[in-house]
């Protein structure tokens, strides 16, 4: 029995997430149902999490157990084939017999998009925030700074999910601007529920002048969500990377 | 009575082109029917010209008469409350009577995206040809400038439209390769019917090796539409600026 590991991109637009669930299409959904047209057998995916409706992937990670003979480099033109066109498989891999896109995941990076104009851009609906109040980026910048390394996120996380600690580990922050469009990665060990969209929130509030650069620590320290900034919409995230 | 200047962008996916037609949404029809909405008044829009099915605009011109009183630098954000989100007006302008989207334009710049890579990008769908043969890039560019000046295109032409000549000129074409991405920028006086789109596919039969690069001014100068390459995909065309 082989266990494949498959590299997916797919726009969020018209699905409810990842994860598999009734009376809603879902990512994790199409992909098995493909799956079963290319092999004959319907396979539980496993995926490297779960992601919200509406948000995208350029390189969502998940794993199943196959009895198929198609090489891996064939394997994603198979795939393609059966799959709708805002759902790419990019890359297949036969991995150990351990090997679980969940469980075995270490890390991830995230991305955020802004676009910081007067008009919406029509290029970027569902792809991005349109925000259209003046914006100051370098005071973001400087406020990403401090959620780097350790800390207890829980003031940066919706409620309704049961986790076994609220400490995270976030690497690095990388901001950009270029144009109109302020990009956010974010790199972490883990995430909390709506943590990327609730820390991107909480810099457009220092950008705009809602929350001052110099409290964010304590803003961190004091674990209220209530002091945090709004969750910024789902359309803007993109999972990036995920690392093993 | 006012003559007003609209620049207006669009995602022309799930539009049948411009122009007003039975049976079929247009831009125009959508931008005729939202202004009646915030006028009152059912205007003529004169579009600076043509746009196939599913061809994009960047900064297409369109004007009309109005007796409105709503000032120019409002007027883009009262229009987009009626547009649909797929068409965003940018910018109004006040302009002398004789002023005409179409008459008055005395060039254009189109821009024409490929993606050439080995699996499609779901955030390029309709918005770029996907190519996935090896190109040729430096050969590409050194072929585009043989289109520059002027020239007889009508062996760029598609037929079922007639002008008065058929003789354009092309001012210059910039030609950018970003990753995946070829970027392709014509600016010329005026345009034939498909005389973009096929001069992009000429440029990638001299990416792919089925047309040498040397053999471009022959080509231009046979005025054969058989010895030009292929009509690009629609969707990978925008209307980026209109010059008066």
């Amino acid at each position: 029995m082989r266990n494949i590991k498959l590299t997916v991109q797919y726009d969020g637009t018209n699905y409810h997430g990842w994860q598999i669930q009734e009376n809603a299409v879902t990512v994790q959904e199409v992909i098995e149902n493909s799956l079963k047209k290319l092999t004959g057998i319907k396979p539980r995916v496993s995926g490297c999490g779960r992601t919200d409706t509406g948000v995208h992937a350029q390189n969502y990670v998940c794993s199943f157990k196959s009895e198929s003979t198609i090489p891996c480099d064939r394997f994603p033109y198979a795939l393609n084939r059966f799959l709708p066109e805002d759902v790419v498989c990019k890359k297949a891999e036969d991995m150990d017999p351990e090997f679980d896109a969940h469980k075995s995941a270490v890390g991830k990076t995230y991305s955020y998009l802004i676009l910081n104009s007067q008009y919406s851009d029509v290029f970027y609906n569902n792809r991005a925030w349109h925000y259209r109040y003046k914006l100051d980026f370098d005071k973001m910048k400087k406020a990403s700074e401090f959620f780097c390394g350790t800390h207890d996120f829980i003031g940066f996380a919706a409620s309704g999910f049961t986790v076994k600690t609220t400490v995270r580990t976030i690497h690095h922050i990388n901001m950009e601007k270029k144009d109109d469009l302020i990009k956010i990665d974010i790199c972490g060990n883990g995430f909390l529920y709506n943590m990327v969209r609730i820390i991107t929130g909480t810099l457009v509030f220092v950008g705009n002048g809602k929350i001052d650069v110099n409290d964010i620590p304590d803003i961190i320290e004091s674990k209220d969500r209530k002091r945090a900034g709004i969750t910024a919409p789902a359309c803007g995230l993109y999972l990036s990377e995920v690392y093993y």
